[in-house]
């Protein structure tokens, strides 16, 4: 049978519910099962049959996509990708860095742009303060006193919890952990550091196998107690949540600059004063009445266009917008500028990385993870991040100080 | 001069600073732009000169993507696309509708697609339960006194501050104001619809224009104020904050379905009452005492994954993951399931939806909102939206109540 | 039987559980009540006989108190008592008023006075935003499409449901009606005003019955639903939560202040810039940072003594406590100073108003609710409460911005 | 001069501001002072001459009480006492114990007592699981990379830091630091216990004290940074907020008890099944939508009366009441409730504590603090709050199933 026929009887099976649409991967090569997908679909819900042409325009591997991150693969979506420079003093980052985003909100990439420049001469300082992917699982004991003698167990055993860790995998550290207990439950939240992986599977198979250890031996003591999930929402995974800005999730990571008032005038036409006037008003009485967590102007955009860029977790955008910035005028009249994200979960190897057009940017930015134990490319990434984020923040407060934002000459339209 | 030696000679001249990068598009078309920056790139950073072939091979219309979405245009983010088939019974989607899906988190399609096959007999009832962009400009009064009239006038203008909006954009119809004083302080919160579109820059432009004719008719009546800022983060974009848990942004839906027990045990290996009480200690107990803004397992897998294949903003990712799940077991030992989704911030006309491959997936699914003036497309990609969510919370849910999570057969991992 | 013989058989009969401790109300008059259960305490917790030489010297009516505050009366709590004077510049409240404080915690008395002293020229203005308790019941409709279309129906017969509350009470003024969806499950919250008293048990019987009447309309539409409780803490009744800050319950109220640089600086020792820089780190950063609810130095305090003072819940300092402080240099170097307290959950009339102490204090205060109708005693007492709470929270930013916090030579301590 | 003459003569200078109202302390004793204040209250503010019967009818010792708990004394505010005898199974109590309630609310006393005899027969098992009183202060560097140096220096240093903090009270007892950098600023929060006291001015003067010579200590590393002030909010006392939710604040306790399906539904009319559907509906979907910090039925009002009662900090009752409960149905089909608290800020020594009703209350119940050095009258005193707590918890949520609530025959009328 010649291809076409191949895809024609294949695509009969799919449409008589013969054959279901992710059984195709068992009898062709994903580029032609996607075909067959994209031909199904269009027959099903009456399309044209050019409804697919830019989907079907992939470069990358379909196969080893296919394999790896989706499945019922019908092609890819192609999003704009452009770049800034960016000038770093960190401690894994130096110097002039390009900092590339994906993204269509127009004129992001523009703004960034603007604020690195005024930010050129003297730099952005980043400071990683904290290294711990988490996991929390949840263990019911078979009585608050069972709970409260888990909590103690776990409090005076943790090198040999970090053991069982590190028996799960080499890279798993484990750092910290914290246990809370209400009645008979017990939510466990474990701490570690996963070298240059981004790290929840790592972590939550290790924290899986390590807590079924702890289980045993408190067996041993004669406290009983059953495992009951491996995720309890302690972690906080993908969820706004105050546990990860107070404890850090990922990397928690600082960065700070100091701009002259004239190049603050010069770029953005505005003074340093209105500017820190701006943050006040805007994310802390604004953000704080309205409930926000996270106290900031749109570090969600550019951590969108990083993460889509560098291949990184979309839904991970989620835990790290919740930043906090601080402007000051200093005593000089110059304008002092801070951010905090305290849970940037990133990975320079696994997951989205593997994918070409992220590989690539991550290769240019020198931080594709392949042969690092120690995780020095993820945190190299965070400081390029954090850098990027003080420029965008500056940036839109700075536009909003200048009243760019909905004029039609603006070249700032966003926030 | 030809190509060659045009592109060679533009290089040079990033190279010495005597252009800039974003001035390449003032002399050549985009695509020529993005080769010529790629290799300023390659050679400022000094990588290979083939360290870009992926990225260059987009399909897209370079010069429309540079003027609409991005600057510094190199090429193209390729992310995987997949899709899933799901049985709706909305107010605008009816029946089986094909998801596209566009990620790179490994069995997230699959897992979808599970739960969406579970749910194939019974459907998905999907509800909209309001539909209002907001923006919250900030105006200084001279004093609370005169603060406390601009809250009184904005109550009882609601008409002509209506007026003011439609003037600004036929398709801006205010719905709410809702005003918050401090001191000299007034936050002004404006809810409206903006037809197809997410409406973020017509509510900015149009509540900037109503707000400065609204201090007109203030300052006739003797009192003075100064407008502060179009946002002033009582909106709430692109932050996780309660404001929009409670009063709702872009679209607020609901979804529920009943699945029987034994459909419940033949997909998910597990009974009703086990999924229902990891719905309660996951996502209630454990997302409270981690004091999550959200009460779900992962929304913002399937948010990121759909916003992505759709063109959505993948920023506003972080405004509609705080939502909530519930989850019972009937009377008749059957599983209940029902989603809120207060803040689902979507489009389906302007922004990121007029990309190519993104464009295709909202024409194949019924809701590219070309000529759509009620936002009907919108509302219907809302209930696709909040079916899907729907589908993705029941599956992560049971596959933990299942112990799937970290298990190395597990189909499903992660969470 | 005389009295000495009859409580000794009244205490030999509680002692051997013939009777139980609340029956004892049934045999002799509160006070004697008290007195056997005193000696109740004492012999079956082996205690001296003298132990409750103070909680006896109770002046307050003791058969009254058993009616309508207490169970189980054995005596009275004495709390210190102090004021202070503010001159305030209100709606209600017009110049000088006495203002008074029941507290044990030292000092505090004298730190509002030293700011109530320095705010004495300028005056305190207050104006007060909103007049809505509120309840939260939950109804559980069939399905969401009935949920939805009770949305709709609460929505299009305000005016009805409006009715409803006043057959319950006629000082039941309904003012607003929030319907939230969830699935089959709906949480309604009103919004009323009920007159001088805090209007808990008011609306709590004004809703359950306007609810059941109202799904007694639905069902005649073929809508059916059941009462599930009159409490979904939507409402939110003596917990913090967002919905009370954003919408507001009991009375929103703003307070606001100029105070000359020279005053400033003769009292507190201390410049405008220091206090305006002190509240910005510390109740908007720091308070970020914690992720608090509300933005303040220490508002429970104030409330507290005054809730003591007046008879007024005490639980309800919880929501009253998450109010806002905005500080800032004027142009001319003075300080200006004005604070938000959306959820003041008060009363005059009812509750620990009537226990004599308590009202002697609203009388002298002028704000007993007695015969007022339109609840114009709560809104000056509402008045009196956010100038207190302004010169309060002054006080001890100003102490911190001059380091007295805990320096020896303090007059403040606390914070 | 006789009194009669003094005290006119002080009235008059009163009158006159010859003579501040705290001066009066000056010249005469405080009852005398008190009478004097008295007259001048009813003098200027035009009231009746017996305008304060009750209020002066004190039996506390004023002097005593000017000195250590209030200024401007004019006499007592008196709150009705009550209690109820609840069986507990602590480390600290067992067995029965009487708890004294100080309220207005009522019928609160009467609600707490009947789940009190529902749970008479199992008893109420609480496990203390963390005792950490905390201050944050706030340290300004002169840069990022200074400020993570005191990060780092704070980490490697604690039994320095330790030491310098049992210098400043022997009582005490660093138990960990946290410290929170955002750009230059540095919060740094300190846990200590610190005996029988509450601990806040103790901890304050500490944390001061020790910051002070950590500074000095960073200045020979050649790290210069000032001491900005005591109290950063990340403390965070007297205002919700998740840090003390996450990490504790004073003790963090939980309560459990099992409830027999016959004494479930003999005492409260409903079976657990409702209660257990309540506790999830109210306590955990409503609170969750409403934004509450917490998940509990009415936890403030039972920490209030407690508090009232026994001289704690009223103001504290706004971080205690953001607990949580846990209900569920045993697979014999009764009732297992648990409760947490985890910032219950106490004391037994110090502060209100002092005063005559307050003390013996304290004494009667066994938890004075006076010559305890370990804590142990405190631990023991949160043991007693806590069992307290989930009765009145029980209470509540129960009463709500069996819809008690509103009814006109309920006995319970609070939520």
């Amino acid at each position: 049978m010649d291809k076409k026929n191949k895809t024609d009887d294949l695509l009969k099976k799919l449409m008589s519910k013969e054959l279901k649409i992710h059984e195709l991967s068992n009898f062709v090569d994903e580029n032609t099962a996607a075909e067959v997908r994209r031909r199904y679909i269009s027959k099903k819900y009456k399309l044209n049959s050019n409804s697919f042409i830019h989907v079907q325009r992939a470069s990358i591997d379909m196969d080893d996509a296919a394999k790896r991150n989706i499945s019922n693969l019908i092609g890819v979506t192609q999003i704009p990708l452009g770049f800034v420079e960016i000038n770093i003093k960190g401690q894994y980052a130096h110097g002039q860095n390009p900092v590339f985003l994906a993204t269509t909100e127009g004129k992001l990439v523009d703004g960034i742009g603007r604020a690195a420049k005024a930010l050129q001469d003297t730099g952005i300082s980043t400071r990683i303060l904290k290294d711990e992917m988490t996991r929390s699982v949840i263990v019911n004991a078979s009585s608050l006193d069972d709970a409260y003698k888990i909590k103690e167990h776990a409090a005076k055993n943790k090198d040999k919890i970090k053991k069982y860790f590190l028996e799960s995998s080499k890279h798993l550290e484990l750092k910290s952990i914290s246990t809370y207990v209400i009645g008979k439950t017990v939510f466990i939240r474990y701490g570690a550091t996963t070298g240059s992986a981004m790290g929840m599977n790592m972590i939550t198979i290790g924290a899986h196998a390590a807590t079924l250890k702890m289980l045993d031996d408190l067996k041993k003591k004669g406290i009983n107690a059953d495992f009951f999930t491996e995720s309890g929402n302690m972690c906080i995974d993908k969820k706004p949540g105050h546990i990860n800005q107070i404890l850090g999730r990922g990397i928690s990571i600082s960065a700070e600059a100091i701009v002259k008032k004239e190049i603050v005038e010069k770029y953005f036409k505005v003074n340093p004063e209105k500017i820190a006037k701006m943050n006040y008003y805007k994310n802390y009485i604004g953000s704080s009445l309205g409930g926000a967590v996270g106290n900031n102007a749109h570090i969600a955009n550019i951590l969108a266009a990083i993460f889509t860029a560098y291949g990184q977790d979309l839904a991970q955008i989620v835990d790290g917008a919740s930043g906090y910035d601080n402007i000051e005028v200093t005593s000089n009249g110059d304008l002092y500028i801070s951010i905090l994200l305290p849970a940037l979960e990133i990975g320079t190897f696994g997951g989205g990385t593997v994918r070409e057009t992220q590989k690539e940017v991550l290769l240019a930015s020198g931080v594709y993870g392949g042969d690092d134990q120690k995780g020095e490319t993820k945190y190299k990434f965070a400081e390029i991040i954090a850098a990027t984020v003080l420029a965008g923040e500056l940036n839109l407060i700075a536009a909003q100080a200048a009243q760019e934002l909905s004029s039609s000459h603006a070249s700032i339209k966003r926030g």
